[in-house]
């Protein structure tokens, strides 16, 4: 394709999925059918190094943004390395246990630069990164999910869940989410990004903690629901044990749609060996998009999307527009 | 200077001492009196973010080599970030206090590449740095040091000390030191930059824990003793409470000589200001070397050289031969 056609594409996630989509998306960028790639990264997680380093220097949680900027890295010797440092996980049994270095350099960049933006774009360039890695809101947040099931004797009474690690690992069923703090300030560049995109991919990913969130996001949402650009919904290939167990495709767009009545979606791609395919179709028609199967999986048993496959999908479904 | 004459220079020291003499060779690389540079650096220390990342990762002692480097980093935008970056020390009150965001990558690259000397190397080419930095040992090293009046009762009596810290700050007073292990590996690349320099400063620093330590490692002290580079000892420019209280710069040189009576010194750089200068002369004579009293102090009253009038100094000294 030649870079007269080349599109500007934002993708919405987090975490492993977010990675795969911007693995697939980088080569893209490679051969120019995508010239601007910005990732819109969830800043809701409290687990792990990441709720570490929040809870010390009150920082927005900075692991999944490492990994989108990890999956960003340039193609060579230069890039490589440093996405592989970037993501170095200190072992041994003391105070740095389980701490990515990547974490540390997001946070200090942080704390010397005072500016989310500014100090991600520095490990853009470090990376040689083919795209940006914007945070999906200036502070950090905590996810909140109704959840059916917890309590035996009212198995029909919701109760509140609050934390990314708390709700994805919930006993109960999820109903619904919302974000603490409601209204968050976005980053001006974000809100750009959505609006001079030609294509929107959101996903895939875990759907209640790193796919919806963004959509709760006042300003994102009002960017999402104003763009010309085409929004593609990439559905996971399996329920995931804690979020959505017994989900099928056709759930998480259902789950999705009500918690974004107002977004318009052009395409729902979604991967050829899953089951429920049939009961999909008629949702995408209800939900008034385009229904997309296609082979995206690794194909070896496990759910993961092949960075190869994802890329040839977006690419025939940015091709036929 | 015309590229023509550029000189090969190596660098032994440690902290802040060392930190300054690099920060005036560099302005020499600059200029292109100096065209090879190369940092030769302690891995003795056992305090603070450098002695907690020994401890937890059984690794050298990062902070001395971040301290080279960061002073080595790039003229431009770029050199001048990254080294703030490596500098940059975390504050709060949690586990990472104290920590510089530098020591962290170090010790990553050195985790995930396996190779002491391939892992500065890349934190190099990251900042755009002005030379190499080694270090002196492959292992981590003790400081060991006898030390006399620690026991009131009998003044003479002599204790050993262990450890950098507990050795900078001993109450006694120190009669010698020695290092733990006592035949550690060196860095090949060290040992060739010592044997192809023309010019090797030593100095100026914590004189028991930053600059006598290298003339203690056999592999280095046999190079230092063959080569052809013509070394100068450049002194500190006032005593330093516990290492050296009472120490006039003759008496610095006394303890140098004692450590390593075979080295063959060429040059003494003394600053104009200090006391002792006559004496100095003496000793310096004594030793078969030329004495150099020039400006190199900041000049406001603070014991800290100033890397411009050092850099100065360096490149007269070079000139004269």
């Amino acid at each position: 394709m030649s870079d007269d056609s080349a599109q500007a594409v934002v993708a919405f996630g987090g975490g492993h999925g977010l990675h795969a989509s911007l693995s697939a998306l980088r080569l893209l960028v490679d051969d120019l059918t995508v010239d601007r790639l910005t990732a819109i990264v969830t800043v809701a997680d409290n687990g792990g190094s990441s709720g570490r380093l929040r809870r010390e220097f009150g920082v927005l949680p900075p692991g999944d943004l490492r990994m989108a900027l990890a999956a960003l890295c340039g193609s060579d010797r230069w890039g490589d390395t440093w996405a592989k440092v970037m993501q170095h996980r200190f072992a041994g049994d003391g105070e740095m246990r389980g701490h990515n270095l990547g974490n540390f350099l997001i946070v200090g960049l942080w704390e010397l630069l005072g500016d989310h933006v500014e100090a991600l774009d520095w490990v853009c360039r470090l990376l040689g990164a083919k795209g940006r890695v914007l945070p999906m809101a200036l502070v950090p947040m905590d996810i909140t999910a109704e959840v059916r099931g917890l309590d035996p004797a009212e198995p029909d009474r919701l109760t509140t869940v609050r934390g990314q690690v708390e709700v994805a690992t919930t006993d109960g069923v999820i109903d619904s989410i919302s974000l603490v703090p409601e209204n968050p300030p976005a980053a001006p560049d974000a809100l750009t990004a959505i609006t001079e995109a030609e294509w929107i991919f959101i996903g895939p990913g875990s759907w209640f903690t790193s796919v919806i969130p963004h959509l709760l996001v006042p300003a994102l949402r009002r960017a999402l629901v104003t763009t010309d650009a085409r929004i593609v919904v990439v559905l996971n290939l399996a329920e995931q044990a804690g979020e959505t167990p017994g989900f099928g495709p056709s759930d998480h767009l259902a789950v999705l749609a009500a918690h974004a009545p107002d977004l318009k979606v052009h395409a729902v791609l979604a991967d050829r060996s899953m089951e429920g395919l049939d009961e999909l179709a008629d949702t995408v028609e209800a939900y008034g998009a385009r229904l997309v199967v296609d082979d995206v999986a690794v194909g070896d048993g496990t759910p993961r999307h092949d960075p190869e496959r994802l890329a040839a999908a977006y690419a025939r479904i940015m091709g036929e527009g």
